[in-house]
């Protein structure tokens, strides 16, 4: 394979690409062993692969006091949520084994530091409410009362829910630099893509040269739809829909905090480490029930400096569309009412699909439909 | 009028938006008279009005110098194209007044510079040709041979062709503060808008706030669409498909120079000193024959270090409507094949409307192919 210099992309967070996996050390059998919970793998396969850069391990305490109060670490660089391991007690050695739910050693942790938290505290500034109906508050109320801190060694990566459409942020950047893309336009979504964010991110393609549609595959709510399902409605539509050399399918392997504009945040900061240049916040970004207001995720980037992210973000409204201009707009470019408009409620698309019925062709791709119509039906 | 602050919008090219309007002096009578071309006039009223900040006048010899070698003023900020005023011999007095080209003094230059200047160079770096079958060099090979610089006090403003879309800079920044417009994309055109170039200013609306349609009323080639006719097909296209809210139509009062790249990069300066924070360059902006390559105009933008503008130029491909998409698209968001692409060429689609005949509906709006028709049949 000849050399691609990926100097032309943006730079990760904090400079430099972190890559934290490594071998098995030949005393594992003697660490305390320390089992992570789903969410916790799965940051903790981030931080291997680079995706937190700046991070090397879960959060010390001075940089996530700082996150928690300021939305910046210690060392003053952007960043919008804790990446913390919950424990019951401090361990007794100086390093731990990491396992995974089955209770499989898949990495090391040097212990920096064990610190009690505020879960109040953090509910109240990370997700803006303390109510436990809030999957996300739920969790956090749910977990271990200590976080232990340090630098982490994987030296077992999980295995991807998609193993064709994982690719690490090392690889998304060297298939950037590889097809000559310099700005490149991220998509995060965690449901079938329809006609109202094809516009959005054909829209945002039109000014860079290249877009990453980079679904989270990571846990999601029980009523997201299944993600092969997603899957197969992305694979679809990109085949038919999208340029194959200006488009580009990876999975996101986060899970869900649903901490809506904080999120939107986390989730700009981990898409630069992947090679993006832009990111495309829409409304209700990573959002849940009435918790936040529907422009609040697009909101909080004004509490950072310009720049200071580095990678831009791309402001969406409602997206539609519209039987006077004859094409897909939003509040923004088009003046018509809403009589004029293709607008179908979830409940009502849900429901035409469930009973076999392909939704107008103004609202979603046959050919995405019928991927649906197939998964419900089965 | 409650003051409104502008402080919010991009600053002007410099930082501070010039005013080089004043009163006519006492012994305007005993100045030698200059007279001005329509370009030079053009360039006067807009260095007048700040259109042309951080210029107070018409430049001397270290800025002409560094702008045609290195695309920067002597200070070091950039600069696309000479602004110059060209006479016959040096003037006696330290005054002079600058007349229009009914020969009415407008204006008063301060002397400070007479210099002589190199056509063959200047052709050769502005407009990458010294052949003067170019419309832009063949104006500079008839020029005056020495260059007069100075500052300049304007005391009567030049009349604009269309009284009712002059805006200053001064003004579209009011007009964008009171709107709360903080993100503003400029778009530039010397043509009817069709459904392709309605496409990129909406796309390019939908991550801003506003959108300046600022078509260039200055003198442009004969065979370019007449002024009237341009602006009654942009005020019936806005008036149908876009909303009045998020638009603003405005004269761009500069004369066309058909430099292409260089000019692009002018323009966009010219529009960061109106208050547009981004800036759409499509194909061949500003070209004219085949002097330039069609993303020529796109690339020079990359000799200027990051943000060094300031203003973020915003770049479109080629753009048509899709029957398989059902939607407008580019060669960047399409990926079928040409005969899917509803397409007709210039010629054509004058002969269709000297005939008479609309236009299909995705190629143009009705309303907009109405006005044309009834101007070919005037």
């Amino acid at each position: 394979m000849t050399a691609v210099t990926t100097d032309r992309l943006i730079a990760p967070h904090g400079g430099t690409l972190v890559d934290r996996t490594g071998d098995v050390p030949d005393d594992l059998g003697s660490h305390e062993r320390v089992t992570l919970t789903s969410r916790e793998l799965s940051d903790l396969d981030m931080i291997a692969a680079g995706a937190l850069s700046p991070l090397e391990g879960f959060m010390g305490k001075a940089d996530y006091d700082r996150v928690v109060e300021e939305m910046h670490l210690a060392s003053g660089l952007p960043w919008a949520l804790p990446v913390c391991l919950a424990v019951d007690s401090a361990p007794t050695g100086d390093r731990v084994a990491l396992a995974n739910e089955a209770g499989t050693p898949v990495a090391v942790l040097e212990v920096e530091e064990v610190f009690e938290y505020d879960k109040e505290r953090e509910a109240e500034s990370c997700f803006r409410t303390t109510d436990d109906a809030h999957p996300g508050v739920a969790r956090l109320f749910a977990q271990k009362p200590l976080y232990l801190a340090g630098r982490v060694t994987v030296f077992e990566r999980a295995t991807p829910a998609f193993a064709e459409l994982a690719r690490d942020p090392a690889e998304t950047r060297r298939i950037f630099a590889e097809r000559g893309w310099k700005r490149v336009v991220g998509f995060q979504t965690r449901n079938p893509i329809h006609r109202a964010h094809e516009y959005l991110t054909k829209v945002a393609l039109e000014t860079v040269d290249g877009l990453l549609v980079h679904p989270l595959v990571g846990d999601t709510k029980s009523d997201d739809v299944p993600v092969g399902v997603r899957v197969e409605c992305y694979t679809t539509l990109l085949d038919g829909y999208y340029p194959p050399d200006r488009v580009l399918l990876s999975a996101f392997p986060a899970a869900m905090r649903y901490a809506g504009p904080r999120e939107a945040v986390w989730h700009a900061i981990c898409r630069k480490n992947y090679g993006c240049s832009h990111f495309i916040v829409g409304r209700d970004h990573a959002g849940v029930g009435e918790y936040y207001g529907t422009y609040d995720a697009q909101l909080i980037f004004d509490e950072f400096e310009p720049h200071e992210l580095d990678i831009e973000p791309m402001f969406f409204e409602h997206t539609f569309w519209c039987n006077v201009c004859g094409s897909m707009a939003s509040t923004k470019s088009c003046p018509h009412g809403p009589d004029d408009r293709v607008f179908l409620s979830g409940t009502k698309v849900r429901e035409m699909l469930g009973e076999g019925e392909v939704p107008p062709v103004e609202f979603t791709r046959p050919e995405v439909a019928q991927v649906l119509i197939d998964a419900y039906r089965d």
